[in-house]
């Protein structure tokens, strides 16, 4: 199953992420990623800290990033998520990070995520996030 | 309860831990202080990750930093910690950190802990922890 | 110079912000610290990449933080900061993080920094710089 | 051109690498995919700030890493990088990461950077650093 319906979520460059190089640290845009999934989660009313609380984590399994361009301090980038991937038991999610000001991508990547229980064990996808992504897919304020 | 006995523990500085302005960025230092802590206890054969598992804490309650010169990309750093207060339910480290090259130092500062217990309650220091501190004080391998 | 008015700003919690504690790792506040400073000083139309540009810079010269109460996963906090000190050649802001949605203090600390060139040298607080704050302290806007 | 010597590098993990779910945050271990290959060079006698300051830089340009077991607070981690790709104007690093105590493999990922100069300009791979990859590559000392 793969969703077309984006979720956009700004963030702004601190002195904190930059480098010597004068650019942004790269893993910094992979932990940008989990702001947009956390984001479109919820609004798909999917909290995730209500999915740890039901005895559900979702650890990350995979994660790549295609750096494009740099982004600098101060900047305000727009963190774009789309879920691209749903099966049995793991969720994918696309993210485009672009630069707010001129619009142009910085970076694009994806990270893959398993369903695993308390203990761990890889389980399905619970139902009720299943609904839930399924009823955000369909509803009309998309774009 | 003030003790002489210094650890000396080396970190070597990354791109991850430089900023725009092309030196280490702040906080990496009171990061720092947690290594220095942590090998200090580990010399007095206090493993922190045991103290946890025998259901002591010892979170942070205050943590002060003096940036005197700045660290850069590459730089080879020296932690040097010691117990400077042990008082019935907390313990204070004093740090400085110098450059391993040239030996001037970069940084001085100190955090404050308490020790609580799983629950979250302040607790007195552990009597087998305290027996460790004392034992390693006196201890002839000291400076 | 001590400044009354305050700027609020709002962070949210994310898990590269937690640690095994369950709750966020020391050194994230005194990084939170950098947003609420930049905020206040964009405010007073003192936009700090803008100050660089022009051939100054604030380092970090002092950073403290007291840790009251713990921050999690998913809160919402609000940094909020004020100048509580200008003096020559450096200026003192003031920060006091609470928790969003019960209003409880989690941390209070403060940072001290001086004004250099890009040479490194201490200057004089920029006067366009100390009109700013004058100008912004000054306002009716303020609480 | 693909290198069969392997550089390995042992890092700890601290509480700042740390997460709420008890283990280490994923963005950590591409940031200790830095070390190894800065130690990996390093063994060449490349020395990555010498290359910045002869004006090469090496962005990266597309990162991944596959997470197959948590590493927890105070495990003692070996980076195993090697090069296995050297094209005109970009170098490949392969990774693996391992428990220090039980061996398992951790994560597995890899890192491409290109060759720009202080301009941004993508540029060949410096004809001095091929030969020092060369050179390592023929040495007898190898596994």
């Amino acid at each position: 199953m793969s969703l077309l319906k984006k979720n956009e979520t700004q963030v702004r460059v601190i002195y904190a992420d930059t480098d010597a190089m004068g650019i942004v640290y790269h893993t910094n845009y992979i932990k940008w990623f989990e702001i947009g999934r956390t984001e479109l989660l919820r609004e798909m009313e999917v909290v995730y800290a209500e999915v740890e609380s039901s005895g559900y984590y979702l650890p990350v399994t995979e994660a790549y990033c295609h750096y494009l361009l740099p982004a600098r301090y101060d900047d305000i980038l727009v963190v774009q998520t789309v879920i691209s991937n749903v099966r049995r038991a793991s969720i994918q999610f696309d993210y485009q990070i672009r630069n707010g000001g001129n619009g142009k991508i910085l970076a694009k990547g994806f990270t893959i995520h398993a369903f695993v229980n308390r203990k761990g064990t890889i389980v399905r996808v619970p139902r009720d996030i299943m609904e839930k992504i399924r009823k955000w897919e369909e509803s009309t304020s998309g774009e």
